[in-house]
């Protein structure tokens, strides 16, 4: 029975305007995903926060991939059975051991929960922790120093739910400069409900120093709020972290850690690590709003974290891989920029970005974005890293851009000669 | 640094409330998941919807996972990138072409959008087609015949957006009943912002009749509104139906497969298919509230879609499996439940589910469920299947309890035996 097509006048509702009304990072999203999953020609991809293809890691995943195949306990396991909602009893028990072993924080499985990927953890989180009260009170996130990551910028259901702060801009070299957060004025923000920073930070490589955070640790836990720590690139695994850092904890923080950067994107593979009535709230939400998680990333990573092999894994691989990625894309970029321009790097402590301020850029960074991606070489603009009241009226929110140093050295350096040729020219003549 | 824990005294939205107050998804998936996944003596299990291990399935599973491992293409594809927001493109050719094969509807990728499963993917339906819209108005699902499946009753991020009809009951045998969709109640329920049911119905086993929903199909496009079918259990895969259908497809029909079914639940992979107005929507909202999905149950069955061989091996294998169970299960409950007790089962026409109606039940159906998870056999209990306003004062909503046949047929028989054994005893006298 063929009926007529009739035009598609579906209403939708608030939360779904919300969500669906398109957003920087399904942007990115489209970007990176179109760029390698083979559809259309790849170019220079500097885009994405797609970790890198480190051989010795790739033959741990074919290793346990093959272990998996080859057993067929393991293979129901992974494919063929729902796992609690929480996460996989044994991985939770073994992230818990492993935790405690390197930081001392004595957390059992009662502290954790898994969720598809940390993108999902903080969708759960925000919307757990912000937006209208049953007593007509309203939640607020404070992120206290923007840029912060582009993926949070749409995920709160209810308009109104974020604030945000402007850090200090500090010039620390003729093209480097660091963002440092305001504690007076986090301390002056009242009325919120959750504090929350990705460290390392995503997009600008920053990480925020211990005092800092420690400070922000104790603020929040004498308000009694959470105070969420984003460790996507951080400790203890991928360990992305160019400097040493003590993680702080209480019994209000709750820190979220991936499998993605590791390498294991594919798999949305992500933990809470919190107060128990978080991870308990994550879990019911989990069960509601996917039944149970992806099994695949469990069972893949709960071996290395049982062993504890997981940590010189991250600090004899991982580590300096980036490390040199870090040096060599900058040392391209120092090369091939024109000296003259009035360009700075932020610091990159940690992560796989180098954040490009270009001080009073006769474009905006969205239309170099386009510009570049005509030439054949992606970035990520700047502009939807600035989100909440702060960014409003801010030129240096439209002054900067993000440049993935992960892939392979050919293509950073094929990318970063030809935006430093792209920067002369429209400093030069902003018009192509 | 170390700080004195303090008193959790976060505050949760109203939202958050909503979907992290427990749920009876989450006790099932609780029950389902422990009993499953190793750390607990699992008792004989007839609670959860977990898919049989089918050898000749989990041969094409195994060898799919060892082909993976031995490609380091694949293996990076699987694991390693993140694929775009709506799906892996090929993965998305694949389906549409196979569905325009069986089906003859004519569809893109366009018309598609991948989800981290079915409960995701109706969470993301349900959220962005009811509740509150931007001009005050309230869109609400009308969910046709309770009971409907148990997942989908907290799903709803407002209160009040999901209203439901009582079908009719009609004694087909003399152990033996159906549902009846009563479409003028249907008729009758205005303002509404889209219909959905699960066909085959879990958890009754019922399948609507193709004119039924045909009909259904008709009104929803009629209204412009979208019609949600929940095609977990149905075709063109794992097609676990009894009797043959046609699936309805206008410009308002939603379809969601699902792969758990067919025996991958481990990798929470679903497909939308409807209007592309709907699969964008998913595909933005997936965006921010996911980033992307996990590769590994889309690197496991594309090939079966593009070469078409999922159609035989889900006719072939899987169809004539689960009919021999439910034909085992249903003369094992025959053998052993005492001919005399007021008990009838719904016609099985798909799905995994016995749905025994237990008339003048003395006890309540969860009381029922304690009692025998007591006795080492787990059901899950009816009453969290029927939801919303036509549920209220229902004396049918207490007397029913699911029992799923995907088990071992030992496992089945040992269960089937100790159920009747102890229904025998609570129409006798209901105290323990």
């Amino acid at each position: 029975m063929m009926l007529p097509l009739l035009p598609q006048d579906m209403r939708f509702s608030k939360i779904g305007e919300q969500l669906s009304g398109g957003s920087g990072i399904e942007t990115l999203m489209e970007d990176l995903g179109q760029a390698l999953s083979g559809k259309h020609p790849a170019p220079l991809m500097l885009g994405g926060g797609n970790p890198a293809h480190i051989p010795e890691i790739e033959a741990i995943w074919k290793q346990k991939l093959q272990t998996i195949a080859n057993s067929q306990d393991l293979l129901r396991r992974t494919l063929s059975i729902y796992d609690p909602p929480r996460g996989n009893p044994s991985t939770l028990e073994a992230l818990a051991n492993l935790i405690n072993t390197v930081f001392h924080w004595n957390i059992t499985p009662e502290n954790i929960a898994v969720t598809p990927g940390g993108q999902t953890a903080f969708f759960l989180l925000f919307n757990l922790l912000s937006g209208t009260r049953s007593d007509g009170s309203m939640g607020r996130i404070l992120f206290p120093s923007i840029p912060e990551y582009i993926g949070y910028a749409n995920q709160a259901a209810e308009p109104g739910s974020f604030t945000t702060l402007r850090p200090d801009i500090l010039q620390t070299g003729p093209h480097q400069f660091r963002y440092s957060i305001n504690l007076a004025a986090v301390e002056e923000t009242k009325d919120i409900s959750a504090i929350c920073l990705s460290r390392p930070t995503n997009p600008s490589g920053n990480v925020v120093d211990d005092s800092t955070l420690h400070h922000l640790a104790h603020i929040a836990q004498e308000r009694g709020i959470p105070l969420l720590i984003d460790n996507a690139y951080g400790k203890p695994f991928p360990n992305i972290l160019f400097r040493d850092v003590t993680p702080p904890w209480n019994a209000s923080t709750v820190h979220v850690l991936s499998l993605s950067k590791l390498g294991l994107p594919g798999t949305r593979t992500a933990f809470i690590i919190g107060p128990p009535k978080i991870a308990k709230a994550v879990q019911s939400m989990m069960a509601v709003a996917g039944l149970a998680n992806t099994n695949i990333g469990q069972s893949v990573i709960t071996d290395l974290l049982t062993d504890h092999s997981i940590i010189p894994i991250c600090n004899n691989i991982i580590t300096p891989f980036y490390r040199a990625k870090r040096d060599h894309a900058l040392a391209v970029a120092q090369q091939q920029f024109d000296d003259h321009l009035p360009y700075a790097f932020h610091e990159t402590d940690g992560a796989l970005f180098l954040w490009l301020w270009l001080k009073d850029s006769p474009l905006p960074a969205h239309d170099i974005y386009l510009r570049l991606k005509e030439k054949g070489v992606l970035v990520v603009p700047g502009e939807p890293f600035f989100f909440g009241p702060a960014a409003a009226d801010w030129n240096h929110a439209r002054e900067c851009i993000r440049i993935s140093f992960a892939m392979e050295n050919s293509v950073v350096e094929r990318g970063l000669t030809l935006i430093g040729t792209e920067l002369s020219k429209i400093y030069r003549s902003p018009s192509p």
